[in-house]
């Protein structure tokens, strides 16, 4: 058992929670949290820490999820794993789990149905983009592309947020947003931005067709740029002084309308 | 100037951010950062203080939002406003700002439009409750019910997110919920328990008519008594493994097909 929070493993895990550079090196990421950890595909698992406790009370728990999956296994005392732990009341089992790469093809043609795409232009906020990816597969959309500098989607708080929407929803970072976003257009997918200079109201589209919203900065909406990439520009119309959304809230409200229309 | 992090009024405004039972005491609360001191009503304002690098630009500005009215104004080093300030960038303005009181009677009863309410059953994160009063606003609600246990609408966090729609959109903590919701249904308002047992989708049931929404818990979703008032269950269709949705993304969904279907 490891009790000391100078152990090498333990210093690397908390290196691993704090540089996206690290897990980018590593090809990985963490997930922590008895819910988090019962989503995780068990062929993805690659190292598992538990504390003592959690050990103790949740040994064939963890046999449920890895079934025959063969990984490397530390138990921790419950203090070295609080020390590790990204969360204020931890719950004693974090694991390392190998990214799945997905590709922009397979992005653009889904097997099952139409194309309905999210592209994210310069989202910051790590708990946004986890309520977005959570609220995408909710919605049905079959895919999400970001933009490079996009907040990383293996933050642990986005993997918390997306409450493990991150194992189901496919998705990619475009190194160029503008061309990729080009080449959705030339796949024959309708791409729609919200922005506040949108002509139409966003219910008077059609969204059964093979579609992808364009959802900007919190701060800062689209860029010129990126919003140029669209179709057309389509705007929620807002009440009171409200100039703008919640990012998160914003795309839900598209992708619902989208979901809405596509069950008729 | 006041330069000494030990000095008296620092320390009340540090205390004010962090403790709900002093804001209520004293019937107020803090406001920080340019954008949203802009949105102050200025005759709400009662003390402002702000950091010797923002008065020295921003002079004119501070007249410009206070006009006539007359509030204790002091200035601290930019180093005793760090100190007291609840970001990690300030922007160098905070200030004391006196509650407004909305009655039930007043917010089941608005004066322009039809009712449309949302009623939050012991929501527990600070962001949320502000995304939902900004959402609530731009989808023209006409007023939000908090339960008694609900996290506090004074908390900076949630004044943060509600980007200055704390000041147009009236809210009512009810001593008991249920009671509450009882007189709703009273005044002949259709109430609506976004459930995951919900018999119909959400998007069937007609809210031009006065409406309200019961929101429940980040968690555990609406407690049974609370559900048990509403007049329908409706539910948001998931696609995907998808249990529910965040409590501001679900909120907003409804919120946004009630003022589409408002808008036909």
């Amino acid at each position: 058992m490891i009790t000391s929070t100078a152990n090498s493993k333990v210093k690397r895990l908390v290196n691993l929670q704090k540089k996206r550079k690290l897990r980018d090196e590593e090809n990985i990421f963490l997930v922590e949290g008895v819910r988090m950890f019962m989503e995780v595909p068990p062929q993805r698992v690659r190292e598992l820490y538990v504390s003592e406790t959690f050990y103790g009370k949740e040994k064939r728990r963890i046999r449920e999820v890895l079934g025959d999956r063969r990984v490397a296994f530390e138990v921790l005392s419950d203090q070295a794993y609080a020390f590790m732990s990204d969360t204020k009341t931890p719950q004693g089992v974090m694991c390392v789990v190998e990214r799945e790469d997905y590709g922009l093809q397979e992005i653009m043609r889904p097997s099952q149905e139409q194309p309905f795409l999210l592209v994210l232009d310069n989202l910051q906020d790590p708990g946004n983009l986890g309520t977005i990816i959570r609220a995408a597969e909710g919605a049905g959309a079959t895919g999400v592309i970001l933009s490079r500098d996009c907040v990383d989607i293996y933050n642990p708080k986005t993997i918390r947020s997306t409450m493990g929407s991150l194992f189901r929803v496919p998705f990619y970072y475009a190194e160029d947003i503008v061309k990729e976003t080009g080449r959705l257009r030339e796949a024959g997918i309708r791409v729609y931005a919200a922005h506040l200079d949108g002509k139409i109201s966003y219910e008077e589209a059609d969204y059964a067709c093979p579609t992808a919203f364009l959802i900007g900065n919190e701060g800062n909406g689209l860029r010129d740029e990126v919003a140029a990439c669209a179709d057309v520009y389509v705007r929620i119309p807002m009440k009171g002084r409200v100039e703008s959304l919640n990012a998160a809230v914003a795309a839900s409200v598209l992708m619902f309308e989208a979901a809405r229309q596509r069950r008729l």
